[in-house]
């Protein structure tokens, strides 16, 4: 018998009860029954989107949620910023450019954070552009963007924010209210604790505005078809919603709302603060910058000499532990430790340990039990 | 204790069996094990679909397997020909608008069959027209179009076939390859028994020329990005595959593969039979035509005199039997007792045994047992 564990950014653990509730007998989705579930889902995600809005619900994968937000908000040819230092951002970058808006890309260099400044610089200079794309957590990196920052600064403009926080919700702070951001998605199989085939969105009313006058089409990631069913006095999705997954959300929430949103923010900053404390013991270099680093993910250096795939498949092959490595030009160099979700301390101890056994068979030169150590203290400091 | 029944045409009944498989601790999506799970779910899926070509899968409902059709294979401003007649060839109606189509709609009376002849009239007529757009199986409806005589008639001419068979496939004899269908696609919750949120598409390779001169914008529905991911050495998806219904399908294609598609078919037509034997007895006008009826969902008209909806309403709260009522403007004028997906002949005879009661209650006349005794009579023949 061997455990397996699955510390990714993305599909994570998914907790039993979780998986149980979405196990039980399907029931129809236009009925009281499920119209009850769905109304105090709404109700929970409007709580961890920290917003006043309704947060609809989409059968599909996080990119499902982002194009939905090119596809309502505009129209061909308009002017958008994007704003990207990871594989997330280029996605957005792509989406723009399948729907022909007129795209004006800040690229940075996968690691880098974003340059609020420069948003304000490209704002400043051209009233007519409609929209600001920008990534919370870059899941390729482990990059925390400052969206706050950068909600500050686009609010006074005509343009609307769009900030994927897909691996940021549920990890890192997010007030998306107070904060000014204008849609905000994320998917199922992250800080949510479920699997994967459900998206979450959420637009302000400035949001709402743009969408009157978009023109691109759109039919199954209609925003508007999305939110007229959802404020029917019985609340109900347009189409046939994910039953199984909804389900499974209506549980997690309920593990969430009782942790409290605090609360899980900052297991998930300890837990992280555990983990970077712990591969930096053991000899390893961070991958991201010390002021923008997520709590979902945290990417390091593979060491030199060593071999990042042999580094990824002996954790997995040898001792069950599934991480990520890099991905394009980053495959080999580093790899990615998640600990985004349905995680606690001894996930942290067991990663870590079986990360100092295989870079000590690969050859890294560091005193066993050194990351571990370094864990611990920091677990003891905020132990309660 | 009072069990309950789902006897709609979608959501339809999950095997306990596929309801486990999907509650297993949750994998990752890049990895060999997932792979492996994929490659055999596209070998089943072109299977039940009847073609040599892949099988695609997206997190989504069917609604989204629709918009991809439109999406992938069309521009801007092109002729095609939508034939209607219930509610999900409307939609292909909205869809088609949505994305700028120019559409020729033949609209036929909910209930009525769509005459291929009309088809072939326009495409006769119009040398210019891209796509013919239809529906097999009308859930709304209950009736069976034609599409292997479409099939016929397109495969001469450039346009291509498009067909939603999402409550077709797994009910009824459906053959890509052989009856010349160039795009076909199902929904997760239907005749393959699963839960919904999962989407399959399979094209052929005339639509894979269509998809070469699409201007439209599609990028989480992209064909071409599913089939590339899907034709790799080790097969995958572009986005995040929604893993817990995956791993479901896969339980739910091993148990139609054991059962032989044949005899999947054979059932439900058996099924269907004994349900439309039975509520005849008890003195019932069926809705669809004799020459167009689908396996998947028998619809019958309310008698005189009595509420349509409150026949709904005693058989779920009293008998805890889920119906569906009619659609728009036969909401209260016809129900629809379905029997897609995981059913046997005891569904339909607690089924018709319930409407016997319910409709006594309702001030109905007939002879309590006697759907039933039709029911039985038709199973008797049929017994092996």
């Amino acid at each position: 018998m061997r455990k397996r564990y699955l510390m990714t950014p993305g599909p994570t653990p998914v907790p039993a009860e979780v998986l149980l509730a979405q196990a039980r007998p399907i029931i129809h989705h236009r009925t009281a029954e499920f119209s009850g579930i769905l109304e105090q889902v709404t109700t929970d995600l409007k709580y961890i989107f920290q917003t006043r809005n309704e947060v609809m619900t989409f059968a599909a994968s996080g990119t499902g949620a982002m194009e939905s937000a090119v596809a309502n908000l505009f129209s061909r040819g308009d002017k958008v910023v994007v704003a990207s230092n990871g594989k997330f951002g280029e996605r957005f970058a792509e989406l723009t450019q399948a729907y022909g808006l007129e795209a004006i890309n800040i690229k940075y260099d996968w690691g880098k954070m974003v340059v609020p400044q420069d948003i304000e610089v490209k704002l400043a200079a051209d009233s007519e552009i409609k929209g600001v794309f920008v990534v919370h957590s870059e899941t390729s990196t482990g990059v925390l963007n400052d969206i706050k920052a950068i909600g500050e600064i686009v609010k006074d403009h005509q343009a609307v924010l769009v900030v994927d926080s897909i691996t940021g919700i549920g990890a890192v702070e997010l007030k998306m209210d107070d904060w000014h951001l204008d849609v905000v998605m994320t998917g199922s199989q992250k800080g949510l604790m479920l699997p994967p085939g459900l998206a979450c969105v959420a637009i302000s009313d400035k949001a709402a505005r743009a969408m009157e006058t978009s023109t691109l089409p759109k039919y199954y990631f209609s925003y508007k078809s999305a939110l007229k069913a959802l404020r029917k006095a019985v609340p109900t999705t347009p189409f046939t919603p994910p039953v199984s997954l909804i389900i499974g959300l209506s549980a997690a929430l309920k593990m969430m709302r009782e942790e409290g949103l605090e609360n899980v923010i900052k297991r998930h900053s300890l837990l992280a603060e555990a983990t970077r404390k712990g591969l930096e013991a053991m000899g390893l270099w961070l991958f991201a910058p010390e002021k923008g680093r997520s709590s979902a993910v945290t990417p390091a250096w593979v060491p030199d000499g060593i071999d990042g795939k042999a580094v990824v498949k002996i954790m997995k092959e040898k001792y069950g532990i599934t991480i990520a490595g890099g991905q394009s030009h980053l495959a080999g160099k580093i790899f990615r430790f998640g600990h985004l979700g349905y995680f606690d301390r001894f996930d942290i101890i067991g990663g870590l340990a079986a990360l100092e056994m295989t870079l000590t068979e690969l050859g890294h030169k560091f005193e066993l039990g050194s990351g571990v150590k370094a864990a611990e203290q920091v677990f003891m400091e905020n132990a309660k």
